[in-house]
């Protein structure tokens, strides 16, 4: 166990918090998370709530908590209201201006997690009165924008430390083994989000296939792109992309959006379609570069149990990396 | 003092080695990082043969290597032989296929450092025989390519272990401070390459604007383009781009570069005067996101002192971070 002001505030073993992944964390994953001593959160993503009511139902008695997409919660605020309903044990927002929904999250005594992409954007989050802050870099899954995990956390450390010191920070994109929580550690995470390598898992709702790719794939098989989101026709602000496996797909569209655009209809429905199939070539497998270092597709205890004991062993190791100069 | 694979094969007190920058890294910092106790190399960048072997001569006695760019050299690969001439540490080649000069500078017996941007350019080095990979990341400043860091370093070292053990790693892109030394370490780097905190230093060939304005900068503040290299009428490969920080040149014409090339006279004429003015507004400043980590101008040994420091002091206290269930 690592005891960090994560676990102390949250109450959790370790200082492992699972990213609310649309669609592919739903209430088992988050469930997991929890009792395997983490923090599980359910990707409420795009904001369906009969479907983010179900997934609270399936995680049944475990404390796990919620994320929405900011800038699509701020097309239909009455959103916020049923998922907290929910009892959540924590909100992410992330992808927008939190502001408008500080208020209601904190009169429901919920902790507001917001995910930022930006020194800026942290600013404006711990301002606002986020609870923790996660610094995503750019290698993550899915949504994000263009700054690095490796020194955005310390940047944002630094900040916090002098303008808002009891704010929390976690370290997002890239964290998938045990040298990946160790390393957000040393840059002044007080702990990690994780989000692919709990996409390969047994709980997560993505397809063998789908899951499969992302195994299979090395890091350097990924692109942020912005081409599956105009094939689903989502209004995602201009400067976040996400990052996917490459496929015929990204292959073929990313720089042509235009002419994605000129037939977006059919390569939209064929895209939807390659989706509800789980199919990874038609439609995009939604990891980041961390892919690489994912072999397999175990439980999400089993993820968080090799974690914490690799960086156990390393964070108790370094120690003897030090010498004295007349060693 | 860490002792790493790195310290023990070169002989240094510490794992730092300072970034070949072109132009920026001249015999002055080189021989500065080197007496403090890393490896010192000078940045030959494009092959001015006669300002490296000026270099070499005001390094004096210190041991101290220089690196060249790789597909430039191969235009021009008479160069090789009048630096190796120089009686380098090590040979340092980027952005472009090693192979033709490994045996050459094996001849020499002049250690051969690799830097890659991908988990493939890693193997291909690894397998034409370099003794040293560096992982380099995109929040580097200078030229480099998409891979982050964070992902990067720990997958290259799982294929090293597995294939190539006897190979060495470095961590490159983002790392400025004892955090970042001791991150790398955490992802499974031997050292690590550092430049942009180099770059404001007393010893860098760097104008005091420009230094002044990396300390000033955010990391939100950078940005990778090619219209800088446009601009100099350079014939990099479209996959390397250069992170510098962002200013009104790049703001014009990042989005355009057909107009860009439309003006590219009168445009690379006032960009090469202010590059030769040392002016940030003008021409850019080649630092990466660690810019944000980056608020003075001190000496190459002050900073490796405070590195390694800092370093020593997390890796001293991470075995404190574990706690035992029944704590």
């Amino acid at each position: 166990m690592f005891q960090t002001r994560l676990t102390d505030a949250f109450d959790l073993d370790h200082p492992i918090v699972s990213a609310p992944m649309a669609f592919a964390a739903g209430g088992k994953l988050a469930s997991a998370v929890t009792q395997a001593g983490g923090l599980g959160l359910i990707g409420g993503g795009y904001g369906d709530t009969e479907w983010i009511e179900e997934q609270f139902r399936q995680a049944g008695n475990a404390k796990v908590g919620a994320g929405l997409i900011t800038w699509k919660l701020a097309e239909q605020p009455q959103v916020l209201d049923k998922v907290l309903a929910c009892n959540p044990a924590a909100m992410f927002l992330s992808f927008g201006d939190p502001s408008p929904f500080v208020d209601a999250i904190a009169e429901a005594g919920v902790p507001l997690i917001c995910q930022v992409q930006t020194l800026r954007d942290a600013q404006h989050a711990a301002r606002a009165g986020a609870k923790v802050i996660v610094a995503q870099g750019a290698e993550a899954g899915g949504h994000g924008e263009r700054r690095a995990t490796f020194t955005l956390v310390p940047e944002v450390a630094d900040w916090l430390r002098a303008h808002a010191p009891d704010t929390l920070l976690l370290a997002a994109g890239g964290v998938a083994d045990g040298r990946g929580l160790a390393a957000a550690l040393m840059l002044g995470a007080d702990g990690v989000l994780v989000g692919s390598r709990f996409w390969a898992t047994e709980e997560a709702h993505v397809s063998d296939a789908m899951s499969d790719a992302a195994i299979a794939a090395t890091g350097d098989q990924t692109i942020r792109s912005s081409v599956m989101d105009k094939a689903r026709f989502l209004n995602w602000p201009t400067r976040y992309t996400a990052r996917v496996l490459r496929n015929a797909f990204t292959e073929r569209w990313h720089n042509d959006l235009d002419g994605l655009m000129a037939q977006a209809e059919a390569q939209s429905a064929q895209w939807i379609d390659g989706w509800n199939a789980g199919d990874p070539e038609r439609a995009n497998t939604f990891v980041g570069e961390a892919a690489g270092l994912i072999h397999d597709r175990p439980t999400a205890h089993e993820i968080i149990k090799n974690m914490v004991a690799d960086a156990e062993t390393l964070a108790g190791s370094a120690a003897s990396w030090i010498k004295s100069p007349r060693d």
